[in-house]
C-alpha cells in the first residue's frame, strides 16, 4: 500500500513539514513537484501545476491513492478523471472532516485573496451553509511554514472565528500550517483539522476497504 | 487506541456483519446495544436508543473515539455533546466520504420511508445540492443483512441511481449492507461507500493526528 | 375539541406561563411532562424526554391536536409518525408564522449554545435564507420565566437583531418568554411571535378545517 | 374582531366558495374586489388588482387582519407596507402550514403556466428545498370551482405528487379548490391544506395573541 | 433597431440622466412614464406604475427591446409576458453583469428600506450566495441624482462593501446614480456596474443575434 | 475597440463558426489557440489550455476585452486575475443572459459527461436553483459543428428540456452550436442563447460604458 502525497509547489521545506505531520500515518510517500512554483499564491500558480502534476501521477503506477497537498486543490478534477486509483484534495477532505466533527466550521487562511478563492470553491462543493467564516493570517506560505509569530497569530484568528463567527471547529487553510494543529487545538478547545491528515485518513480507509 | 463501534440495534447478526466489514481496520471494537430494538425502522426506534446508548458510551472510558453504526445517526448531537472523545455518525461520514470521491452521489436505502428521513437529515447537513438521488431496495434491515436476493436488487437500484439520477458514487444507506460493498463496486464501476468503514477511517485518522 | 399543549420539562411554573399566554385561545389543555428535566438546556435533555412524551401522547386519546411546547421541538418526528392527530412543534410553527408576517426574522435565544442548535434545525427546515440573525439573552430558562431584568434584556437584544441584523420580525426562542410578547412588540415596533401561540393557532385552524 | 378576506377577482361564485370553506371560522368577512378581472390567470391580471385592492383595504378601518385570497398573493408586499393590521397571503400561509405538517409538500396547480409563477415565488420565499413537486389540473379557475370532474382530476394529480414526487402533504394551489379539501384528504391519506383556511387560522391566532 | 428605455417615475431629470449615461450606446430611446410617481420609494409606488407602463409598452410597436429603468424591476413579469420583444429589468441585468465580472458583488442602495426589498428580489433570482452585502447611502432618489455630496458618500459606502463585506464588484442600486459610475470605478479600483447600461448592452446583443 | 474572442481549441472550423455567428457584432477579432487540443472533451483538455491561453492574452495588449469561447470556461479565474481588461467566460455569460430572459433555463450539452462538469460549475456560480435541466446531444464537438443531423437532434433535445424539465429558455452548451441558434429559436418558440454572442454583448457594453 502506498499513499502518494504530492506537494505541488517546489518548496522542499513544505514537503518536509508534510512528512513530519504525517509521520504517524502508515504507508505515506511525500513528493515535491519540482516543476511547481516556490509557493502557490495566485490562481495562475495553481493552474500552472496541473499538467506537470498529472505527468508525475502517471509515472507513479505504484500508488494506491493520491493526495494533492495544496489547499486550492489544483487539478483535482483532471486528476480524478485520469487516475486509476482514488485521488483526494485536501480542501475537500478537510471540509468533509470538519463537517463530521461539528455543525459549523471556520477556516484560517494565509492571505486575504485566498478567502475569496476558497469561498468560490466551497460554493462549488455546496457546503457554504456550514461555513461560519474564514479569516486570514495575512502572511506568505513560506512565512507560515517557518515564521516565529505564526502560532500566536493563528490563536488570535482562530479565537475570532469561534467568538465572532460561531465556528465550532477550525480547518487549517494551508498545508504548511500542519505543525501547529495540536497546539492550536489545545489552546482553543475546539477540533482543529489539518486537511492533509484528513485526506490521508480518508485515502487510507478507502484502500483498507478495497482490501476486503 | 480503541475505536468503539456501537450497533444501536440488538441484532447480533448485524454486529457480526460490522466486525467482518471492519476486519481490515485496526483497533476496532464492535458492540451491540442490548437495550435497542431488533431493527431501527422508525423514528421512534431511532430516538428510543439514545438514552441507553449514551449510558453505554459513558461506561466505555477506554474509547479513543466512537462510531454510531446506524444510518439514521441516532443521538449523534447528544453523543458529541457529552463524549470527551470524537464521535462519528455513519450517515455524516458516508456522505463526507462520497463527497470527496465524486461530485454527485446516490444513496441505496432499505425502505421507502427512510428516503424521506434521510432527505431531512441531508438538508440539515446542508449537502442536498450534491445528492443525485436516493432509491430503496424495499426490504427489511434483517433481510438485507441475510437475504439471498439482496445483491441482485442492489445492482438494479444502483444502476438506476447512476443512469437515471446521475449519481457518480453510491452510499450504502444501512450498516447491514456492508458485505456487498466490494462486489457492488466491481459490478457498477463507480465508488461504493460503506459508511461504517468511512466513519472508522475518519475516527482512525483523528486519533493518529492527536498522537502527534 | 381539545388542543393538548405539552410542556416537556417538569417545571410547573413554565406550564403556568403557557396557560396564561394561551388564555385567549379556546379548547387548550396544558400539561407538564413530569418525567422531563426541570429545564431543557442540552441536547441530552431534549432527547431524554422523547420516550415519556410519546407515552403521554398515547394516553391522551381525547386530543384533537398536540403542541410540543419546547423550542427545540423534541421528538417532533417520532410524535408526527405515531400520532393519529396533527402535531405541531413550536419552533416549526413560530418560524412559519414569522415568515408569513415579514421577509426576514430574528430569534431571541436564551443562551449562546442554543443558537447553534437552532441554526442546525433551521437548516433542516430549509429556511436559513430568511433568518436575519439569532442573539442570546444569556440567562437560564428558569430565570427567563421569572427574572426581573428579562424584559429589559429582551428589548436590548431585539433592538440589535433589528438594527444590526436586519430582522423585520422577532421570534421568542423559548416557551418561557411568552409573557413579554405584547410589551416587546410595543417597545420595538415590529411583529413579535410567541411560537406556542403560533402553534396553537395553526392547530386550531387545522381542527376547524377538519370539521367542514 | 374582523378578518377581512378579499377575493381579488370579480367572480362572486369564488367568493361564495370562500364563505363556505370558512364557515367554521369565526369573525370572517369575505369580499369580492369588483374592479378585479373575472379570473386571475396571468401576471398582468395579478398586478392589475393591486391598486384597487389597496384602496379597498384603506376603506376597511374595521379590519383586525386581512387575507388576500388568491394563490398568486397579488400586492402582498404593498399591502403589508401600508396596512396598519396584519396581512396574510394565502400562498405564504398555505406553504407555512404545509411545512408544519410534513417535511415535503406538493402543490396542485390549475394550469401549467402557474407552476412556473409559483416556483419563482417559492424561490423568493426561500422554501424550494421543501417542495416535492407541483402538478397542474389544466383547467380554468372557473371550471375548477364548478366543474364536475374536478375532484377526480385532483385525486389523480395528488396521487402523482405523492407517489412520483415524494410529497407528504398537498397544498391546493387556488382559492377555488377549497370545497374538495376534506374529500381529497380522505381519498389520499395525507394532509391536504386549503391555503385560505391556513391564512385565516394564522390571522385569527395573531389577533388572539394581540388581545392578551 | 430601437431599444426603448422606460423611466417609470415621472421625474424628467432622471430620464435626462439616463440619456447621458447611455449616450455611447446606439439606438436607444429614453421615455418618462408621465403617469408614474415623482420617485419610486415604496412598494406601492413600484406596483402602481405597472398598468400604465404596460399600456405605454403596447403603444410602442417600434421597439426591438424594452428596458425598465428602475432598480426594483417593476412589472417585469407582466411586461415579459405581454411583450412580443425582449424585456430587460435593470436589477436582473445589473446582477447578471456583476456576476460575470467577479465572484461576489455588493450593491449601493439609496435608502435602508430598499435593502430588504432588493434582498427579497435577489432571493427570488436565486443569486443570494453571490451577494457580499448591500449598504445604503440614505439619501432620496432625487438627491442622489442631483446632490453634491453624493459621490463622496458613494465612495465611503463602496469602500465598506469592499473592505468589510468582501465585495469584488459593485452595482449602483438605482438608475439615478449612473453619472458617478466611471469616477467611482476609478476611486475604488473594482468594477462598478451601472445596471441600465448592463441592460441596454444585453438588449443590444439580443437584437444583434436576432439579425443573423 | 477590440474584443478578442479566443477559441481555445485548435480546430479552425470552430473559429470560423465563431466568426460567422459574431459577424453582426462590431470590433470582434476571433483567434484560434494553436497550442490547444483539437477539441476540448475532458477536464485535462480544459486545464491544459490555460497556460498557453494566458500567454496569448498577454501578447494582445490591443484587447479592450477578452472572451474565452469554450463552454467549460477554461482558465477563467486566472485570466481575470492577470488581465488588465475585462474577461468574459461564455458559460458565465450565457447563463447570465438566460437568467435575464426567463426564470428557468435549460442547457443543451454535447455529451453526457459534460453535464456533470457543467453542473459542478453552475453550483459554483450559485445558480442551480434556476436550472430546469441539461440534456445531451451525445455527439462530438466536431460533429456538432459539421454534422447534418445536428439541428434535428437539437430540436428533439430542446423540446424535452421545455416539455419535461420546464425550461423557459435554452442555452447552447458549446461554442460550436452557434449556427443553429436562430432556427432553433424559431422551431421551439423560446429564447435560445448562444453564449458567445452573450459574452460579446456584455463585453461590448462594458467597453462602451468605460468610454463615458
Amino acid at each position: 500500500m502506498s499513499i502518494i502525497v504530492i506537494n505541488p509547489n517546489s518548496n522542499d521545506a513544505v514537503t518536509e513539514g508534510l512528512r513530519a505531520s504525517l509521520s504517524a500515518f502508515p504507508d505515506v510517500v511525500c513528493l515535491t513537484l519540482s516543476e511547481g512554483p516556490f509557493g502557490i499564491e495566485s490562481q495562475r500558480d495553481s493552474d500552472s501545476v496541473i499538467v506537470p502534476m498529472l505527468a508525475l501521477m502517471k509515472q507513479r503506477q505504484d500508488a494506491s491513492a493520491f493526495v494533492i497537498a495544496c489547499y486550492s486543490d489544483p487539478g483535482i478534477d483532471a486528476a480524478k478523471e485520469m487516475s486509476p486509483v482514488p485521488v483526494f484534495g485536501i480542501q475537500e477532505a478537510g471540509t468533509a472532516m470538519a463537517m463530521c466533527r461539528t455543525d459549523t466550521f471556520g477556516v484560517i487562511a494565509i492571505g486575504q485573496p485566498s478567502i475569496l478563492r476558497h469561498r468560490k470553491y466551497m460554493r462549488r462543493l455546496g457546503v457554504l451553509d456550514r461555513l461560519a467564516g474564514e479569516r486570514a493570517l495575512n502572511m506568505s506560505v513560506d512565512d507560515t511554514a517557518r515564521g516565529a509569530n505564526t502560532f500566536e497569530r493563528m490563536v488570535e484568528v482562530g479565537r475570532e472565528l469561534i467568538d465572532k463567527d460561531g465556528a465550532e471547529s477550525l480547518i487549517l487553510g494551508c498545508a504548511g500550517m500542519a505543525q501547529h494543529r495540536a497546539n492550536l487545538e489545545k489552546a482553543l478547545g475546539v477540533p482543529v483539522i489539518d486537511p492533509t491528515q484528513a485526506a490521508v485518513a480518508m485515502a487510507h480507509g478507502t484502500i483498507l476497504a478495497s482490501s476486503l
